[in-house]
């Protein structure tokens, strides 16, 4: 079961709106923040803290399970659902960004991809097939088809051949058996006229959500932003939008005034296994000497679990010594903070004063600094190494 | 407030029995195991994690803490109860285990110790006297006096020595300003008439309870049980003892038969983080490949939190695969499982069966090899670098 209401009426295919994906495992409301638990785990936390951040829907990845510990031993448990203990949907991710980013590629054919485990080197040959295969496997509520990822700096012909391979590999991904409900990916790089035909062909073929992949990859904040225009323009509005890999409390409001409904990031578990947290001020890092003696809470007025129940002193001196239960603390902390601001978002939305709270937020929430995003960037092509530029 | 009640008639000085101990922030069922929260955190865990593994006091660590944050900033956080999060009872060590073993021990006279940080190789004169104050800014329940620690195997020179100071220390301590509840400690190495002559002499002292210092450290289980016997013996009744830094499971069994009513240890929580957990049979590990498809609990029947919510290979599939869940949730497992084991004693106790239940438990237990045992002593022994022996 699968269905996708507007709850508010846009104004234009660009334009935030709210809405409600019902499922047979629970309902989520839109926009809506997914976590990430890659390995049917997220990090650090157990599904009821998950739960207890306000998250309706997990994510898992289906290249991730493939390899370790196998979508037949997690078929042979009873299903993700029950393996991890989330009772809630679960939306799966294809692995299409992982086998062409984490995975050694040997080669891409029409057919697949064949290449070598990030883990411990075996090959594999990894196709539309095995990806639907692998999430009609696990369970999930919500499938992504495998998709052709390439560096944001491919050549515009490379893209162009990427996305087309991409949709011959959906219309295939649809047609395997027993398919979960699949989304369709939009491709197409920096390249507006590529992601504008994209998007109107995969449109053609009545998909139930639409994924945006390809983004947040080390394209500047403007070309994610003139994507997502070109993009949401040309999906039925009846249908949830689904940007992949972000993200930042910054992208999530930018994105939602585009019309986008639906993210996942590893963000807030990894910033807070580091330390990092989010605060309507921005980014802070718990180690910081100013919280050293700080008897209240991180965050001041907010919610979540960690910040009602402990000081900002006791988490400094988690970090400061390595203590485990300090990654568990702050990654609740930067769950929910994404949490409520999807639904802060909702709330603005539907009083129809989104456009005041936008403004608001993005003028007093201090995003991090170019030079940190440029180095990301960095990281992300040395670790990445394409083949297929 | 401190107050102990038998409440169960015990055969004699060197028999098992049961108790209670009232304190101001809740009571404590004996025998009883405490989990260690050396840093005020029970490693991977919160305060209500541990409590619904049945724990009713937990134990902090006063040398750690005095390094970091430093006591002060504890004071000025509401003290260590509200630092943490743990309402109920909290019992410190002075931390002489760790003076004379972890730091870089720099000279022992009859006024304090003179050291240097393992942390930061910074100086410090820790005395009976900061111990106390340490502990009163802590704002413990019980605390225990500065003890002077040898290696297992001293000299008896160096052991009679060590216990006179000890005493000396102890009446110090009990004196000083502010002092909270605080226990005598019986140390003596592995000296029959050292270990009588000290727990005859600090039983004279009316403590309000009695620890046992110095055992578990290297020697023989022989020389261990021996060395229970001696010291209960001259121990009054009607004072709770607390065997420090025990144990494991067997250890449990055997000092609770000797009548020891309470035990702290970090193998629960430091075998959980490497992925070994307590069973009826023996300590197991999660990464065998036996548990890789095994649908069912790590341990049938066990009531812990873990084993009610998760089953073995999905346990096996975290620690595969180093996620951070795992630590915890066997951890969970570990506590849960000595804190049981100290019910069914009490329970065995007070139905007049210990000697059948200890039997029993002891035929089916399988302790770690005795080369495990002799290992564990060398990395001891290298870690310690005992200056006093």
């Amino acid at each position: 079961m699968f269905r996708f209401h507007l709850t508010s009426k846009p104004e234009g295919p660009v334009a935030p709106r709210t809405g409600l994906i019902e499922t047979a495992r629970g309902v989520i409301h839109t926009p809506a923040f997914m976590p990430v638990g890659t390995l049917a785990t997220v990090k650090a936390l157990e599904p009821a803290e998950v739960r207890g951040a306000g998250a309706e829907i997990v994510l898992a990845n289906a290249y991730h399970l493939f390899l370790r510990p196998g979508h037949n031993l997690i078929r042979q448990m009873g299903g993700i659902h029950r393996f991890m203990g989330w009772s809630g949907p679960i939306l799966s991710d294809s692995g299409g960004f992982q086998v062409f980013s984490l995975a050694r590629l040997q080669k891409v054919t029409e057919e697949g991809v064949r290449l070598q485990s990030h883990i411990d080197g075996s090959a594999h040959f990894y196709t539309p097939e095995t990806a639907m295969e692998v999430q009609s496997a696990l369970g999930v509520d919500i499938a992504m088809p495998l998709d052709h990822v390439l560096a944001p700096d491919a050549s515009i012909d490379a893209a162009r051949d990427a996305a087309e391979r991409t949709i011959r590999w959906y219309i295939r991904s649809v047609a395997a058996e027993n398919a979960p409900t699949t989304f369709a990916i939009v491709q197409g790089g920096v390249y507006a006229d590529l992601r504008r035909w994209h998007a109107r062909e995969l449109a053609s073929h009545d998909a139930p959500g639409y994924s945006i992949g390809g983004l947040s990859v080390g394209e500047s904040k403007a070309e994610m932003h003139a994507m997502l225009e070109v993009v949401t323009a040309e999906l039925p509005e009846e249908k949830p939008r689904y940007l992949m890999g972000v993200g930042s409390p910054e992208d999530l409001v930018n994105a939602v005034a585009r019309g986008v409904d639906m993210f996942d990031c590893v963000l807030p578990t990894r910033l807070g296994r580091n330390g990092s947290v989010f605060t309507r001020e921005g980014r802070l890092n718990i180690r910081n000497a100013r919280f050293a003696d700080a008897p209240g809470p991180l965050e001041p007025g907010c919610d979540c679990h960690t910040c009602i129940n402990y000081s900002a002193a006791y988490l400094h001196h988690l970090f400061k010594n390595d203590e485990l239960l300090g990654h568990r603390l702050a990654s609740i902390h930067n769950i929910r903070f994404l949490v409520r601001l999807t639904w802060q978002m909702r709330a603005a939305i539907l009083a129809g004063t989104f456009a005041q709270f936008a403004a608001a937020f993005l003028a007093t929430y201090r995003p991090v600094d170019e030079a940190v995003r440029a180095e990301q960037k960095e990281k992300w092509e040395a670790q990445a190494g394409f083949n297929g530029r």
